[in-house]
């Protein structure tokens, strides 16, 4: 069988102190971490669109900079095949459980829906074979409603139903295809879900389709007996002036209006949290909040730049916040750590894509450890309930439970005059942060 | 009586013409635009905290630099007084027919909850008088929870119940006041109810305090009898990291997850809307499509600075979009236009003030009869009707009707095959909004 | 000869009462303002990228979503002259009298330098004819050194001098071309002059070799005897992490330490400024301080998003603002108005070109109108010069000349004391921009 | 004498598992890291006016939430001294060698320059003899030309000259006194040498009225006889709309066209580096790669506000890169590492004052020892070496010398044809410098 990614063997767990860039020194699978083993814990996954259809192109440079081999043939069913084979030899080299894909990804679209979906048959049976093979599995498959000029104006938000249609039809596959793929969760991603401009948008009434749309999915999804879950992936703009699926709290809200909120959770990207003025701890913490974090998309945006850089998450900062508030949930499962990243234009080379992931599973790994220890530890997590411990007792308690008056609070303040002020010791708490990396 | 503005004297209107700075050149109260008044459509309201008692102060210059007449006593009190009453000049020689204030602004807090009471009750009496011989109302009251010590960790979002007592308390009086003083809105802003770092924050728990406060809120308003509408102000940050009052679809995801929807409409503010990624008019849609859009902070901020610099709304494609989501809603009463804005730091006459003011009014007064225009001839309406026109029949009205199913989209596909690209006419659009001014 | 924009004849101009969207309202290129026609004043320009090549793509559709007639053929050198036609005949119906192009938009590129170059030899000969029979003229040329792979890492910031080669090879022939269309003026805009990261960047090198690839443009520009003016156009980021010619402040310190100060001027870019941080006329001002500004890029961008947005100019403060710097130092020429903008994805249809360049004409048709008569009336510029007045004489005049020191400075101090506070008036100026509008 | 500082001692070096918080894990200033003791290389300096006047204001909480024990005196001038000697024991109990000063920080200003004046002559005698006590020494001292009321409209670029003598003239004591204590270096930082809005502003009046307040500032300090440096300190907005200094490369610009960058070198901070678009260590490189970075403000900004939140420097990858770039310049002497930061508004206790310091302390003191580890291993030296190896031969040599023409570029390319593509090796570096963390 033919080799995409020649003289790269296996990646291996060689510990903290190896120089081989081409093993982890910190992603360990079966090394237990808390009750789990690592493996279990981060759910790893890769994305078939950046690593292996990505091309470095960008609204300046828009053809592709890299020369993959998987890309050689002339016939695109062919380049089709090649790329899911070299796609299952990278995330078995790499030794990541899981992977991803939008449907547009996988097969290229043809003149028709009959023919787009034929071809998705014929390259889905391959991967079932290759999964089987690997034991790799799928964390989650898609839709690509946003690159077809058809939804130049959104997909399911399209002012036309007949585009709408397009998008419903395009989904009802892909859910099949990720069905016949075991797959573990359905993602909705609404690339354009959104409006360019208010000017001659409708946006109640595009929000209202929205909610149809995902009434049957919901729908659809129960007469094909997928027991996965439904996830939304939040983000704010781009490539639209303004996205619905804003972020977290904007998401919950719009299900919970639409009596949607039982049926879905949701798939939270890190740059997108910051495109919309969040750092990704926080969408992480609200989604966790409403019982609702399904999965997560790692990876970084430059903070310092507007648009979705998508470089892989090699923060331990950002790691280790977000894995302190995944392990306060008890974990993920069906969701994972999926790697929507991809590597910068410049770094042409397949040994790139390795470098890049494992430096993203060795930040997860330590982020992982050193969450777990800070919560073992207790010191952190102490210091926030004793923080709230009045709300435990006398007239916190009261008010919890919804039998306090502005009457009360007035008598209570009467008698009690000034509060006494207390520290919230965040520098204190960056010292305790930094003393565990 | 004294005169503090001397030499000022009733701003009236002069028309497109007038090179009086001190006139209005499209103001005019009584004419009318569609079917009201201009009075009656805009509802302005000149606030007391920037107006009256802003010095000019920034975060490198924390001590007033202007010289204001009624500011010169050595006996708080005093100057509690005479500024009411160089307050009501104002208003009155500006011909606003509101004010709004903060119970702090008009009064200085005591030593204790009780003393601070009655000052309040002091000069809302004087107040009241001055309502009654001027015929200015209150638009709405509202009580800073943020800038005394105490509130360094929030109010209602405070870690220690004693602390939200004394929000508690100061609201219930706030409350008092605005209906002693005949107040058609209550509105709550939340200056820090938000966090500064996660580290130390239980965000799940603040939030429910939060309900706990507004639904105490809803009860005392009751007990009250007080007819007027609450409202919440949405705002991303600042003075904390994060507010949780994001943006409008934020705070009406928070209000309908609390059972608090049908008590609260919202107060959208422009700078905020900015703040928090949006333009005005995007968050004013928001509240409005959801039958919540109760009143606007009208000003304007810098979208290449990140902090609320409350300019005055002079400009007039913001004035004519604000106006047309207003006017498609039928009008904002009992809330109105509110001038949440304070003239720089270098305008340090009372001259200033009128400039300010009347640039504010005057671009209102255009957008009014601009969006009025617009609505009227139908150009713009006409164009977004139809192009939302498929929904009302065919495939389209049967997924409106949520009758439609997965099968049904994919056997439109296969039938009706590629949709037919249409334009936005984005550019066109912009060229007729233009073509108003 | 073949028709391309069937059913749209010469667009002309029918004054602001008329309806027909395929009208100027306000551009009328003979009327004289001050003491020059329309014309002579905006000397616009039409880009042949966004016009005649753009496909409303983005980073989430790569391929063109609009069918354009002249992009028919299945070979890329036909369509090259059919698009030359079309772009002609676009151009003399709008009745702009300049257009600009980058190398690589009206020749495709060869597999040798020498094929690229007899292509545009070819090309260049078309379009020669093509400017004699409509008196169209280049306003500017430039070289596409971005958007090959070659140039992932920079052109003349390249750290392969083998690829610094191309771009110097690349503009020599762009210079060349320019000069044989008689172009008005060359710019250089550094499409990925900058760098990704800095942990593998050299950035005293980088902008070193920049300097050579400058001044060895100097040089050959004296050797083609080309008369024209050398334009830097600032851009701060996008598609690269930082780009050296950040701002106009920051490429005039470029150019003075290397040397370069008295052979450039500056095109500056609306979108770009805000992208630095800066209003476009903050940026137009800081180039005409210095006796640099040179020429123009007309677009606009979304200040709530962070990419190029590249928005036609429709913001009427916008153009007042520019026109009002652009008068006061004489003009622009031989610089211009260049259009470096493009509708957006959604405005299919070749009819929204139309919309969008008349829309961008008529907008700063009306900021010259009113600019110049901000400036005829007085009232501002009076303002402005009665606020430096102080300057003018006594201690004021005495510093300006270098004459005084801090002995001077302290002793005026325990002199004069106090300075009398003055207002500054923005808001009161704000209203007066506003009665012009 | 006074204790301020109650129960908290000397701040000791622990080494990394100490669990003290008021213990150093890392700064050991003794400890030789290259050849130098962290000490020497790092030159820690605390800043008077936050840390010793600070407190916690804000926009929205104007006055102080801290209750210091040095700030109980009703007599201002008691106060100033209680506060210097509070000062004293503070940096001395930290172990800081340095601080760093306002005019109007340690001294209240008077009724009259004079007055001003005197008040200072009698704190810095003050101070001198606590420096001899402890062994202190002062690393800058700056002047407040922007907290008063006078300077509301700028300083040095204020359109009255009458305030701009008042500037020189505080300039001037301000220097006498960093004279007279000692001082190595002089800052200038213009808190508001900027525009609040361009309508009313003369911007190339305003910047030639810095240069020559500067130029007055160089012969004074040749007058005399201060051999420390000179430093600008750039920001670009905050308080005001813009500010002139805004960023490393507009003030070398500035310095260079006014004839002044002999005089001077940058004092670079890290958060306004941030709010000017850059990282941190962009501007240090950027003032380094100019032979101009004299001194850092060593902060942390929060890239998702918009505002200067000069929060303690506690980002260990931004601690690491900065050192990076000082140790290949050779170190900051005679400027060094200031803590230009202030604790949160809730962080309320003299502790956290000491929790901030350590953490700063700290942070750099890894930055410095993983810097120094990097730069000894080569690793990331040598493959950046590598990259721009093709400078140092052939046509790359030819070119940097300033030997080469667009003719030689033509002709090699012509030769040679396509560069060989190589990867920027991003992630890779990304990985490599995690393992040094």
């Amino acid at each position: 069988m033919k080799q995409y990614f020649k003289g790269i063997g296996k990646v291996k767990y060689e510990g903290p102190k190896s120089k081989n860039p081409l093993a982890f020194k910190h992603y360990n699978a079966d090394e237990v971490v808390g009750k789990k083993s690592m493996e279990n814990h981060l759910r790893f996954s890769v994305v078939y669109w950046h690593t292996m259809k990505g091309g470095g192109t960008d609204p300046f440079g828009p053809t592709s900079v890299y020369d993959r081999p998987w890309d050689s043939s002339s016939d695109p069913m062919q380049v089709a095949e090649d790329t899911m084979r070299a796609a299952f030899e990278f995330i078995g080299k790499l030794g990541a459980p899981f992977w991803a894909f939008h449907d547009r990804d996988i097969a290229p679209e043809g003149d028709s829906l009959k023919e787009s979906n034929e071809r998705l048959d014929r390259i889905v049976k391959l991967a079932k074979g290759l999964q089987k093979d690997t034991g790799v599995k799928l964390l989650w498959g898609t839709s690509n409603c946003f690159s077809n000029a058809r939804f130049s104006h959104g997909a399911g938000t399209n002012p036309d139903p007949h585009v709408f249609a397009w998008a419903a039809a395009q989904i009802k596959k892909a859910m099949e295809c990720t069905v016949a793929l075991g797959g573990a969760n359905y993602v909705f991603w609404g690339g354009r879900e959104g409006y360019s401009s208010l000017l001659n948008t409708d946006l109640k009434h595009e929000q209202e389709q929205m909610a149809r749309l995902l009434h049957m999915a919901v729908a659809y999804k129960k007469k094909l007996g997928f027991k996965g879950t439904l996830l939304i992936e939040p983000k704010p703009k781009e490539p639209t002036t303004h996205q619905y699926d804003y972020d977290a709290a904007t998401v919950l809200g719009f299900l919970q209006s639409h009596d949607l909120l039982d049926e879905f959770s949701l798939n939270i990207e890190a740059n997108h949290a910051t495109l919309a003025g969040h750092t990704f701890e926080h969408d992480l913490t609200v989604a966790s909040a409403a019982g609702k974090l399904g999965s997560i998309d790692a990876n970084r945006g430059n903070l310092l730049l507007g648009w979705d850089t998508d470089q892989f998450p090699a923060d331990l900062y950002s790691a280790t916040h977000a894995m302190m508030v995944i392990l306060k949930q008890g974990g993920l499962r069906p969701g994972g750590v999926n790697f929507d990243a991809k590597v910068r234009r410049g770094s042409v080379d397949v040994e790139d894509l390795f470098h890049a992931h494992i430096g993203g599973m060795d930040a997860f790994a330590r982020g992982l450890k050193v969450a777990q220890k800070i919560i073992d530890d207790g010191v952190v997590g102490d210091f926030v309930k004793l923080r709230y411990a009045g709300w435990r007792k006398g007239i916190g308690a009261k008010v919890m439970k919804g039998q306090a008056t502005f009457d009360d609070m007035e008598q209570f303040i009467h008698k009690n005059g000034e509060a006494v002020p207390t520290s919230g010791r965040e520098e204190w708490l960056e010292n305790v942060i930094n003393g565990y990396l």
